[in-house]
């Protein structure tokens, strides 16, 4: 009985303080967060940390796939994905994106990758790598949308899905950062408009 | 005689920290750079660094600054000034970008506003304001070319050219991201030829 009680207790206590390390990382940087500063955020002891975590790199790497497996399991989830054209699963992402910055006046939280991949990239190659993999993956799945919305619609059409992706990625990343520092959303949905401009040019179409 | 000495050493002194500074905190942040690093890396004691800075806050502040001019006195002397055709100016800077991350191979080494303003974004409103400025004057010179491109060569496009100096910011900065975590530069120069794509179709030339 004692042991099932820990084994449900168990999990809840370190979904708490790994939601703590995304809070806090994502606002204030990885170097900016302590081991205190989760296990306050979290209302937990730091015996309780030292139970699930051997550090503060350690429960970073948790937030940052854990932030990763979230936003993936959105994105995964969303109205777009069960559109059965391509063009429109291409089109439908960036109304998503644009959805899920919040209603106008919000500001962003900004992308614990980001901040991450900003902050770590040139110290830390474990968290550089884990970077790396899920922009790409980010990269992976919307290429695959890109790919077979040019198959379909635009076979003449000279570009190419992955730099494409790429580019989506640079936008959204960089004007993530832009929104934080002017204090609003706004020009990240604007930067996607333009994106999205540029999507009909390369495929051809006006009504999207 | 001893007055002319120190004031010609004491520009060299405090150059030497502030260029210390960029270095350092463009490499690893402002949160995991200490003062005492700083003196290490510019091969002074904490008495100089205290004879000019008050604090961490106080160099990070300088250093942001020093950084900005330096790039903004590169691009005021960039050979794409000198085009008589805003046109040419306009693609002119694209080159200039490309050419200005360095060879096949290098990696950026950064952008030490974008650094800060993903770091320091919800935490020091000052710092926050201050990429914000310098962002915006990135974004209002470029405007400036695009304006002029616009008025004399396509005056009958659509574009905000505001709007595109914004998208072009979002994607230098996103881009330079993913050039640290991926360890090279390729993201970087890919992209812009996406936007001189994007730009080339909303002026409607063929040939830059």
């Amino acid at each position: 009985m004692l042991h099932r009680i820990a084994s449900t207790e168990l999990p809840e206590t370190k979904r708490k303080l790994v939601d703590a390390g995304v809070k806090l990382m994502r606002e204030r940087g990885y170097n900016a967060t302590t081991v205190d500063d989760i296990c306050g955020e979290a209302g937990l002891t730091k015996g309780g940390f030292f139970h699930y975590f051997k550090s503060k790199d350690d429960i970073a790497r948790a937030a940052l796939t854990h932030f990763h497996e979230g936003k993936a399991r959105d994105y995964e989830a969303a109205p777009f994905r069960k559109l059965a054209d391509p063009l429109d699963r291409v089109f439908g992402r960036l109304d998503y994106v644009k959805e899920s910055v919040g209603p106008k006046g919000r500001v962003t939280k900004g992308c614990l990758i980001g901040v991450f991949a900003q902050e770590l990239a040139f110290t830390s190659p474990e968290i550089r790598d884990a970077c790396h993999n899920f922009f790409s993956r980010i990269v992976g799945d919307f290429s695959h949308d890109l790919a077979e919305a040019k198959a379909a619609h635009a076979s003449d059409a000279k570009f190419d899905p992955k730099a494409v992706a790429e580019l989506y990625l640079a936008i959204v990343q960089g004007s993530l950062m832009l929104a934080k520092v002017a204090d609003a959303n706004e020009v990240l949905r604007d930067n996607i408009e333009q994106f999205r401009a540029y999507l009909r040019f390369l495929l051809g179409v006006t009504d999207k």
